[in-house]
């Protein structure tokens, strides 16, 4: 019998599912070094000034701003040279009125100067004196205490994702651990009959699993942590009893279900059952995906995928990554979505939104994006493709040369 | 005294670089679990076909397409059940002219048989037999043996980086261990006496490392390995003995010289001394990144970067990253670069390139880049970035709304 279920939009099911999510309350405090792409758990302020003294940003002299207006090459300003500041020390002498010091790039300006004046716009006139030959205003070539960042100031907020010039910026002033989201842990469990290991030799009418490989890897990618839970059965009591197992060790739950009607009947029934409210979603209108499950099970996100590996890829990123996300508490990553122009027609029916696997080529200047066809169930359909483009609901294609947004994998 | 060096453009200058690497020669045999974002150090083919059975994509009856033609809903076709083959074990029957055998999707089909028929186009009669109310082709609803990949074919290229759906491609045909080009080693070595650990704090004129925190994970971004090598001070013997010892563990080294150009000229002193056939470049028209130095040392590539964080920044992206790519053979992922729409003109002088920063910000259904201004020896000008925009050697600027490449910190 063809499966009855009530058929919701991707986005009204991700709206139903999303409204019910909560932030993740567990957090780990990591070396800076260890937390490229981790989730703040809280903001951060900084602790002191950024540069903490005034700061040289060139070679050349600490001067008074005052004592070189109006210099030029025919009327330069004369300074006594009063001494040199010596780099990672404190400036233990003072630029008074007529006089200069020399400084290095990044170097302390010392007390009394209020400006920089480059080596190149000075002349050597003995040991003692110097010619300046163009004026410096005040603060110029310096950067002044706090202005790359002034202390209690909020650095980042909680929910950024840490970056490289991010964990630059901690480093700077002092922040060298940081208190991160945890990972969320994502429970794995495939299920079927004819599915076995991918180590092992598939017997007659038996395949290797290959959704386990596919979902670990894209929860890493979303910064959650994979919690492998092996293959069940196509028995009831088996499949609930790994279910219920699998949901205790983790955060959220995602079953790759059985292919055929019937099994997805019986996943769908055993993750009805593992906790209140249940099912929310029961079908969305999509292609491939059509069966995806979604549920709550007690404060859980429980998903039940289509067994076939385009539709668990394309589900898991439409359904299960922004989840993550939002356990974590943070947006979607710039480099997970790019812009490119449509290589072909897409056609599509009206009424579900398709998810068509594209292949991305850089011809001249511009990202090409060439639709790759092939059966769901094939998975190297998608190790041909570079990302997914949704064909909207209400549009029956899209055409050739439509600029279009493509989720990479 | 300003320094004298010959400027190359940065084009020329990764030029005379990449002329001269050759593939990192190290491997590392990886389960495939944790094989994500590396690179295949050898070419893949399949050891077998997948499917390695002939498969039903869909819950109804194996046939012969030839007792099915001409079925209408008027005038079925009438066929007799002659069994039903389980999920997960051989088809342990035969199809004969006129027979039908209950099949689940993934299910094998039986010999004899070469179509399915969907279960919504067929009606049972009785318990031994079924009306066929649509005529199926030959290959309908299966997927022939092979079809999904065939045994022998190339599955991916040596310097291919693995992505979630090569890891269930690898997975689907049984590879569940592959050989990756090693991590390239990338030693790290600070220089300047004002600079202090980033975790201790820092006395008058001191300042915290920054560039070993933000280059080491941009070093890990491009699947290189990074070996922190300290900070060194600005004494030449001693520079000169950590830079050989840094060196020696490492297949790259990157040192971020001291931001004076007196220190600057020294690492490019001891530079020059590590080995054959030395400084290749000294200088590139780039703003900010000016005075990089690329040097080969006896097969080992070398960089001084500048010791602004900005510059250092900028200048890893545009020679470092590639370098550790082309150590190990792979090509630029494509979510390192992105397309976006300039909210602002960007003013540059002719005959340099101008890096950049820009903060990207999605408003309707564009993407917008907005220039962030700042000092390149501000860390949080970056921090208030997402990427870089390059403005070419020979404009003087960019345009408000013209398409820019972003590439993405």
């Amino acid at each position: 019998m063809p499966e009855l279920f009530h058929v919701v939009t991707a986005d009204e099911a991700n709206a139903r599912l999303q409204s019910l999510l909560t932030l993740l309350d567990r957090a780990e405090e990591l070396p800076l070094h260890a937390a490229l792409e981790r989730v703040l758990f809280q903001d951060l302020h900084a602790p002191c000034d950024l540069p903490a003294f005034p700061r040289s940003t060139m070679d050349g002299f600490a001067v008074r701003a005052a004592d070189t207006f109006g210099a030029s090459e025919g009327l330069p300003a004369y300074l006594t040279l009063c001494g040199e500041v010596t780099m990672g020390r404190q400036a233990d002498l003072r630029v008074g009125s007529g006089q200069a010091a020399r400084v290095h790039t990044g170097g302390m300006l010392p007390p009394g100067s209020d400006a920089v004046v480059m080596v190149e716009h000075t002349q050597a006139v003995d040991a003692t004196m110097i010619e300046v030959v163009r004026p410096v205003a005040v603060g110029e070539n310096m950067l002044p205490v706090g202005e790359d960042v002034r202390a209690g100031a909020l650095l980042f907020a909680r929910g950024h994702r840490l970056r490289p010039q991010d964990l630059g910026g901690l480093a700077g002033v002092g922040l060298t651990t940081v208190c991160v989201v945890a990972r969320p842990r994502v429970a794995l469990l495939a299920t079927g009959d004819e599915v076995v290991p991918a180590d092992t030799t598939p017997g007659p009418g038996q395949v290797r699993d290959i959704n386990s490989y596919t979902l670990a890897a894209l929860t890493r990618r979303v910064g959650g942590e994979p919690v492998l839970c092996g293959i069940a059965p196509d028995d009831k009591a088996t499949l609930r009893r790994m279910a219920v197992a699998a949901l205790a060790t983790a955060d959220v739950l995602v079953v790759s279900a059985g292919s055929s009607v019937s099994t997805r009947d019986m996943t769908a029934e055993i993750i009805a059952s593992l906790g209140q409210p249940g099912i929310l979603v029961h079908g969305v209108a999509i292609q491939p995906g059509k069966p995806t499950i979604l549920a709550m099970a007690d404060g859980r996100p429980v998903f039940g995928l289509p067994g076939n590996p385009v539709s668990a890829m394309a589900a898991f990123e439409l359904f299960v990554a922004p989840t993550l996300r939002r356990l974590q508490g943070a947006g979607e990553a710039l480099s997970a979505v790019t812009t490119a122009r449509l290589a072909r027609n897409i056609a599509s029916k009206p009424g579900r939104e398709d998810l068509v696997p594209v292949r991305l080529e850089r011809r001249a200047d511009q990202l090409w994006a060439d639709p790759v066809f092939g059966k769901s169930n094939q998975i190297y359909t998608l190790a041909r493709a570079d990302g997914i483009v949704r064909v909207p609901l209400d549009q029956s294609g899209l055409y050739a040369d439509a600029l279009v947004e493509v989720r990479l994998f």
